[in-house]
């Protein structure tokens, strides 16, 4: 059966599965959590033509206005003839623009020059081959320098493109390698930043004859219907080639849908794509090439590569010109990865003179501290609470989400993205929030709730009448859900969920100072990486103990400096060797028998500011 | 329908049609002429189950033995359930070992290297990647030489191919540049050296530890049967798209099945050969490399290419190791191609001091002078006489095939290849039958037959009685068919043929000495590249003129130079890099609107000792 899907055209689906996985299989993204058990609310898409009936979860995680508007659950659907859907609702949260400036930070040096050259026409007198032509009005333009062997693909398409504007053209090069020849003198040359998280993937397209930013797409990563976190990717891939081969083709079919919005947005030829760098975790990264990932599951931790890599995009079954050099930025170790190096391009300041500590927070968080005398990285397991996994109400910062919080004697304030009616709590959310119930005496230091019962209990009476207990556990409501809709809290195990996921940051950053012989004292500055940390309130951090206790000013807030970070190797070849260079100085540091480590870590789980 | 073909086993073919265009189709070589028409008598397979009754066509041409012996004309065959055949009776003739040597001549440096290491194995304490132990390990045992990025292929089978034999293997590297890891430290290294020529192509195994010629197999060029020269497959190419898509898989399938062929004669592991070096003419490499060869076709006559290159083996589709590095010798012009350069190298002398020729004989003669002041290369279309195509009875060298004749009074005497009853006449028996002709006093200078029943014709009757009146021309008859086997004779238009090939010779010849400056006195040696011109007698070639008049002395048969010249270019990156070299410094002349060449050419047709 096919249906019509806004912006991906007709789509062959079976009536047999529902309509979410219907677009899982066809490689259309659509949030999802419970994996279509109508559990979790996220999988919305709207109906323009033939919108079936609201099912109990429909009513359940929809508003009126949203049940009004043709707005249903994909997991809710039975595929039927003639349905037309848009499903831009659920995902184009994250396909907001992240990055949208020239990078003024290096000077544009990608390695790629589209070299103008009118090329003498053949004659009885004249009889050189097309591309020897081509050799020898390059070095008569670029003062004798000489060329690299030339691709099939170039040879094939030579006489075709030389004679189509009177042996105008212009040559591609990647260093002295002509990776494409085009008629005339105006090819455009544009590059990709691609950032390749485990949640989401996002792409920035650079005019590479500029350095200008044109813009920035992202998307969920396609492999998150396959396992939430790292782990059970690893796990998924382990059971056979197959999977392994299914996650490859999930997350390069994810790169080459946002390659296809940048073409569709900016107008561009696709074929003008002639440059990429990749930034990404460990794991990520070898399942994008189609690397084996068993031997990261299991003790050594040993990778397949850590140098960096380059490869061409038909390789990589890219999007872009086949042709096109794809740089991979090197991994430091097997949980600390090109996305570390491409956050320390992007976040400098950590490698300028004293002592600096990077941050990278996310379910798994990369920790690189700066010494006068070494640099130190380590990886510390947190858990998906800083993404809002795991958390009852969690969610990711999109529209709908909590992402501030604060709490007084007469009720909550909450700020909600985007200033609607809250959905969810997410990962700054949950910071804010656990700080301000700690704050406000509603939890102790241990995390556990008071009891609002209890005699001695000095919370005003609005206060009280938020927490109640569920089941067997207590939970703190933020959100009355008004109508149809659930009510929003935070529960005891959220509060442990998160009292694990800080305190193995917090341990994290004490062992590396510890390791380096330095003082907590003596750091000068935690730059913390990663969009979502632009949201965390300092004093929340400090209050909760998610870092050592510091003064405020020393945090800084990096935004996504491994995007950032993509971008500035993408513009410039030095910063790429730059970063394999410190992807070799950089020490690595395995946590996972360390003895120290688990000491700060059973003292670090504490709700409370910590030395 | 499946039929059994002996050494292909099941082969699944059409029953609408033939079988000789069922094993064309397959891509299984046979012989073939006149494309089905039931009129040349080549296409012969026999029959182990199922012999079809014998056709008009199969009694016109086969033998009493052969038609009782299950012979048949696979054009004549209607395919039917449970036949089987042997194919190899009509292909067998050319699958013969034509290079079994090691050749001394150049040293082993192919570029090509196996090092076997032994890589520390991962721990806790020593967490680098797979890729990345390599680097280190190369690096000690080379002492400090880098390596070049890997390929895909590489990292993919890593992790496997170190944990196999405990972390001893073999890295298998071009150049900087590993292109495969093998488990052990035992890991064999091929290499093949290809010449494929219009009509045939030959490809030799080369151990590339110890430079030993193993074998060598050759067999019909797949794209003959889309045309017979040059010329017919550049215009079949220009048809479309898909028909130079047809014959680059056709040349390609061709390779394949020989390499296929010496994988299990010599029981070697497909994956070991691991470089191939490439001589052909312009158009053969450009239809192998898939490239456009449209611009052959029409002045000014321009290739794609003529420099070197280097491809990978998948790039080609080659069944080789897939990371096989795959070189292309350069052409001199479009129609003095990277088998001259292979000629040159194969048959050095050349380039010695003095004044030499080098003369490749075949459908298009590629002519290089060598003087002392300068490198000259023509080329001439001879026709396709010199390989018995475009002759009455011609035939290519093989069994059945005339190669020597001499007249005398009382008859013919002939040297049949193989000592069988004579088939027909290949090139060699067409000179040396033309040359005995002229001095018996058969034909006259001009190629005219005088009238046997002239009154002044001092003919024996034995010769008399050979020289005979059929339709509107005379022929000459050397063999009498017994039984039902047709007559082998030469007549007037075969005569005419030969004078216009020799001419295009000795006229091609002539303007290049002329061009030089030398004169034909200077000349110290003539070398006659290419199998056929072994075969050749000199008092044969001296005297009907295929080169202008020398000391016999200086003339000299080099063999198959081209196939030799790939072999050592194979052998020794050094030997490579001169025939790069030579392609740069060789002056390429073209004779097409050159007067002095028409001049020498109205001049050279006579069968004479010419100056």
């Amino acid at each position: 059966m096919i249906i019509r899907i806004k912006h991906y055209g007709e789509v062959k689906i079976e009536d047999s599965k529902n309509l979410l996985l219907n677009l899982i299989e066809n490689r259309i993204g659509i949030d999802n959590i419970c994996n279509g058990k109508g559990t979790c609310g996220k999988c919305k898409v709207r109906f323009r033509q033939g919108v079936p009936e609201a099912t109990s979860a429909d009513l359940r995680y929809l508003s009126v206005e949203e049940l009004e508007e043709g707005v249903r659950l994909a997991c809710q659907v039975k595929p039927q003839k003639g349905m037309e859907i848009d499903v831009t609702l659920s995902n184009s949260f994250d396909r907001k623009n992240t990055v949208l400036r020239r990078d003024d930070q290096v000077a544009l040096d990608s390695g790629l020059s589209g070299i103008s050259l009118t090329i003498p026409q053949p004659s009885l007198e004249d009889e050189r081959g097309d591309w020897d032509r081509i050799i020898d009005e390059y070095r008569k333009v670029m003062s004798e320098q000489g060329l690299a062997l030339p691709s099939l693909g170039v040879l094939e398409r030579l006489p075709g493109t030389l004679r189509k504007l009177d042996y105008r053209i212009t040559a591609v090069t990647w260093q002295n390698r002509v990776i494409d020849v085009q008629p005339g003198h105006d090819t455009a040359l544009h590059g990709l930043a691609v950032d390749i998280g485990t949640t989401s993937v996002a792409v920035a397209l650079i005019d590479l004859k500029t350095g200008e930013v044109l813009g920035s797409v992202s998307a969920e990563n396609g492999q998150t219907a396959f396992g939430g976190d790292v782990i059970s990717r690893i796990a998924y891939a382990g059971e056979g080639l197959k999977n392994r081969l299914q996650l490859t083709a999930a997350v390069r079919s994810t790169i080459n849908t946002l390659i296809d919005e940048l073409v569709l947005q900016h107008e561009i030829v696709r074929n003008s794509i002639y440059k990429m760098t990749i930034v990404a975790n460990t794991t990520m990264s070898h399942l994008f090439l189609g690397l084996d990932v068993s031997n990261l599951a299991v003790s050594p931790y040993v990778s397949v590569y850590n140098q960096a890599l380059e490869f061409s995009a038909k390789e990589l079954g890219l999007g872009s010109n086949p042709e096109a050099v794809v740089q991979i930025l090197p991994n430091i170790g097997s949980f600390v990865g090109g996305d570390t190096v491409g956050a320390l391009l992007g976040a400098p300041e950590v490698l300028t003179q004293g002592n600096h500590l990077l941050l990278d927070l996310g379910t798994n968080c990369e920790l690189v501290l700066k010494t006068e005398k070494m640099m130190l990285a380590c990886s510390t397991a947190a858990g998906p609470a800083f993404e809002g996994a795991g958390i009852f109400h969690g969610m990711r910062a999109k529209p709908g989400a909590i992402e501030g919080i604060r709490i007084h004697e007469e009720g909550v304030e909450l700020r909600v993205i985007g200033d609607e009616e809250a959905l969810g709590i997410c990962g700054s959310g949950l910071i804010d929030g656990i700080a301000q119930m700690r704050q406000a005496g509603i939890i102790n230091r241990k995390g556990a709730f008071v009891d609002p019962d209890h005699k001695d209990c000095s919370l005003s009476d609005e206060l009280k009448s938020r927490i109640r207990k569920k089941e067997d556990y207590w939970e703190f409501v933020f959100a009355f859900g008004r109508q149809h809709k659930k009510d929003i809290s935070l529960g005891q195990r959220d509060i442990e969920a998160l009292q694990l996921a800080k305190g193995a940051v917090c341990a994290g950053i004490k062992t590396l100072v510890s390791l380096a012989g330095i003082s907590l004292r003596d750091l000068d500055s935690i730059v913390m990486a990663g969009t979502f940390a632009t949201y965390l309130k300092k004093e929340s951090i400090l209050s909760i103990g998610l870092t050592p206790h510091t003064d405020p000013e020393k945090i800084k807030m990096a935004g996504n400096a491994a995007h950032l970070g993509a971008i500035r190797t993408l513009l410039n070849q030095g910063t790429f060797a730059e970063g394999a260079e410190l992807a070799r100085r950089i020490q690595h540091i395995e946590l996972g028998g360390d003895k120290t480590f688990t000491n700060f870590f059973m003292r670090s789980m504490y709700l409370e500011p910590t030395d």
